[in-house]
């Protein structure tokens, strides 16, 4: 049973404790928020109240996950970094970018820090209770923690990727295709809507997770939302993004992949977050000026 | 000089009159509200007051123009077919379906009356001082009128494209196309408007026109809406369509043409419809359910 | 226990008929191949040779089920309807167009037949053991055979959708989704085919398929097809489609639902049936006019 | 008159140079190719063997003027930088990314040299005859300069776009906006050649060049590339890209901009460097999964 040094308590750092504690691993967790870490503290975790105290609370060679934001990865491992001895093991299971993590593999190993980059899925209750976990690094690294991932992964729900930088970049596209799949059922359900058929969403999405050939967690989720609020009158249609989705449409770009797919449900992401488009502005003018088609305009 | 018979005298049909009898031609004019015929009128047009008086001042073998909405074209036609004879040409120079071109001009041929579809673009500029005209038929009728489109059109400016159906074909097409030129252009002041530089997109519109690969009439068209309103601050951006750009996509569906820009450009003018979209809503309250992340509420 | 007449044993018609036959249903089975129906008796169906010896085994009010493809249906209902009597129910269980379904529903409703279209998903392997059924019509009706779909669904797989039309157009946005979900997974794997790193696909998708957001019947299809051929070295990248795609855009053109992600899964399609494009060579042209930059010459 | 240095005399430099020379500008010019020096030597240009000969012939404050790639920018100003003096002009009038130049004016300025980004738009012809200018940079730098703009550039053909960066970013953005207006109208002729008709298309090219709406210099490109070979059947339709379609694809991303129609047409270019993609694989083989759709097997 590995003993963990978990950094970063958040929505998914938290659940992600809880999940260890469970399954009786020793845990020293640490946040700049120290109310989480007393929490945990009440569950069984030991609460760290600065990174040396976390390290100092672990023997050498340390396994340690960070699971925090990707704009604080850099500030964490260079707190941590003087910290830790050759051997130690340092996991990011955060959405960092893939070129970050090939990166930083490099530049630790220098010092005989081996590090292993964690892409994440199954949301919350995945980390909570079973999550998906896609894995970069060495192999032989690797099959030291792998008990470890035997412990919080759905069963068959890890995955060795390969060398550094090939967990995230798993994760990125795994996003990628998230963002393509959720903007195919959401354009479906908006077909539903605005046709002459008065359907039952909830009632759909029930009927399409069961035994149809598009099932899947996504329309389980689906099916709980309509649950809760059957035309999700209470929500604006505003699709907020939190970065994988553009970095797999950069990635594929850069590859010269045409994935038309996953970078129109990227736009239509951005299409959301305007009430009013300039292009809507010039085409509508230009519309004026060559036919005298009249315009809307505004207040 | 064709004497012709001119049925409809909206925007493009009234300019068309002005081209008609500044040319010379004589013209019988006909529309609903006899208002407008009673300005060509002024202008040195015969009115009609019906479509039975209208046939009658012409001569057969008649020419006459429709310059009607596509969806009294039929109505129109079954109105006239009893009034002409044999040898008369029927000129539809408005936008309908090329099908029903197809169909109205076999139709019609069984009663010896020709037919012929004719693609009007340029706006209304073009249809009161030249235009570019796209001409379905046969083509000996074609060489009998084809003065007519000498005076009408800009030089170069007309064409005979092949049987019936193919000048409303070639227009739909065109339609497509300036779909597509209009949105990237309006895109690609979007990504100006949205840039941390401050452009003066008039004089942008100006130097684009001038010299460019993108110089054209719709970039001219560009400056002079920008001239008018330096930040479209005055218009909303919806985009209305008038059907020709759908047609364009379900025609490129039935051959099976990959026509990924031309079917963007028609699905962000029917996004600019809405406010919010049905679609939205599902991808923001999908993310909720798996990763927490916060919906935005409406109010 | 329904005694059920079934017409139609392709691959979907067959296999339904063995769960039906497994379920212990009689059914009587009709196929212009006799081949299949015989081979069907073996396992205890009742073969019948003609619609009429079909329609003549079962007892008023019969239920009868047509399994065949959509351009048959017209020819199947017109050979069926003077056989059958007022109270019948005739099923449409394949993929018909949603608006022919409603006017056929009208139109067998004057005679008293009761018409249900039924959309089913989930496969070959769901029709033989349990699929999913989305069902229009009467919902008095649909509660007479409700014990049928009770048997060959899976536990919550089949949804009275609403009337006539209402099933069918719910199986066709089920196939849009499709598209969708599949264009996403297969551009996630090329973004992978193409980077910097080499992963077993089979691997990469039995982990997605456990625990992540996007596990679900298409991940697990792609795990199994990885696991025959784990390249796809094997098959060429043309992708055909069954109509309902195409349905599913033209409809949401029809209703102005913007539907980027459908609509470019389906163009992608396209794509794929030609090895060269003339849009491709208007490119490449363009770009040689007015910048020299050489085009790639035929052979 | 302006005495100018020119390096680089590719096809764009020397094209440039012939319209300096036939202007009466006394012109310096510099390539790693000394035979383009020579050519031009014959037409009256002072070659120059090196770049520091090049800085000597000319007297401060200079104007010197680099048309090389995008990527061997750096090293020549990394060259040149310690040749010049305070007060000198430096233009770049390639296609370097808009935040390059953003960063080497900032740090050229520390040095006193003034640097100016030049977007150059026209092709081949309007570099040789008069093309349009995008000019970054400051403002009373470019007054200084400005006459050498009314000399070079068609009427009307320059504009002073704002500090600098803004030439190179408004000319990247008009290449967008051209992938976009050239894909547009390639699906257009698609559609014509797949279609019932049987279209002239180097006459539809010339009759839309001509008072219609999609009139414009591409169309009229259109035209003369049909003139040389009616369908297009000597060349393939793969479509290169020299990046700032990519670029203004990234940069739409990162300013949030929902450009779907510049984005189709990058990513139709990327996907006609592949035969076979392995998205079609992963579709096809899924589709033989759930519903033994046969595949097309590779050879």
């Amino acid at each position: 049973m590995i003993k963990l040094g978990l950094i970063g308590l958040g929505k998914m750092g938290f659940n992600l404790a809880q999940n260890l504690l469970s399954r009786g691993h020793e845990t020293v967790v640490y946040d700049v928020d120290a109310g989480a870490s007393q929490r945990l503290a009440d569950q069984g975790a030991e609460p760290a109240s600065t990174l040396a105290e976390l390290v100092s609370r672990l023997e050498a060679p340390r396994t340690i996950w960070m699971m925090v934001p990707a704009g604080v990865v850099d500030h964490v491992i260079g707190e941590l970094k003087p910290l830790l001895s050759a051997g130690d093991v340092l996991i990011d299971g955060g959405n960092s970018h893939f070129k970050e993590s090939v990166a930083r593999g490099k530049m630790l190993e220098k010092a005989g820090i081996h590090y292993v980059d964690v892409g994440t899925s199954g949301g919350i209750s995945g980390a909570a209770s079973g999550g998906c976990f896609m894995i970069g690094g060495s192999r032989e690294v690797f099959k030291g923690i792998e008990p470890l991932f035997q412990d919080i992964a759905v069963p068959k729900g890890y995955l060795y990727a390969g060398p550094s930088g090939s967990g995230h970049f798993l994760k990125m596209v795994h996003n990628g295709i998230e963002y393509g799949m959720m903007q195919a059922i959401a354009e479906g359900f908006e077909i539903l809507e605005k046709s002459e058929f008065d359907y039952d969403y909830e009632e759909v999405a029930r009927v399409w997770s069961n035994g149809s050939v598009i099932r899947g967690w996504l329309m389980e989720l689906a099916e709980s939302a309509f649950a809760k609020d059957a035309k999700l009158d209470g929500i604006k249609g505003v699709m907020h993004s939190s970065g994988e989705g553009k970095w797999t449409v950069e990635t594929a770009l850069d590859l010269q992949v045409s994935a038309p797919v996953i970078a129109m449900s990227l736009l239509m992401r951005y299409r959301s977050l305007d009430e009013d488009t300039f292009h809507g502005k010039v085409v509508a003018a230009l519309r004026n000026e060559f036919g005298g088609h009249s315009v809307v305009t505004s207040d």
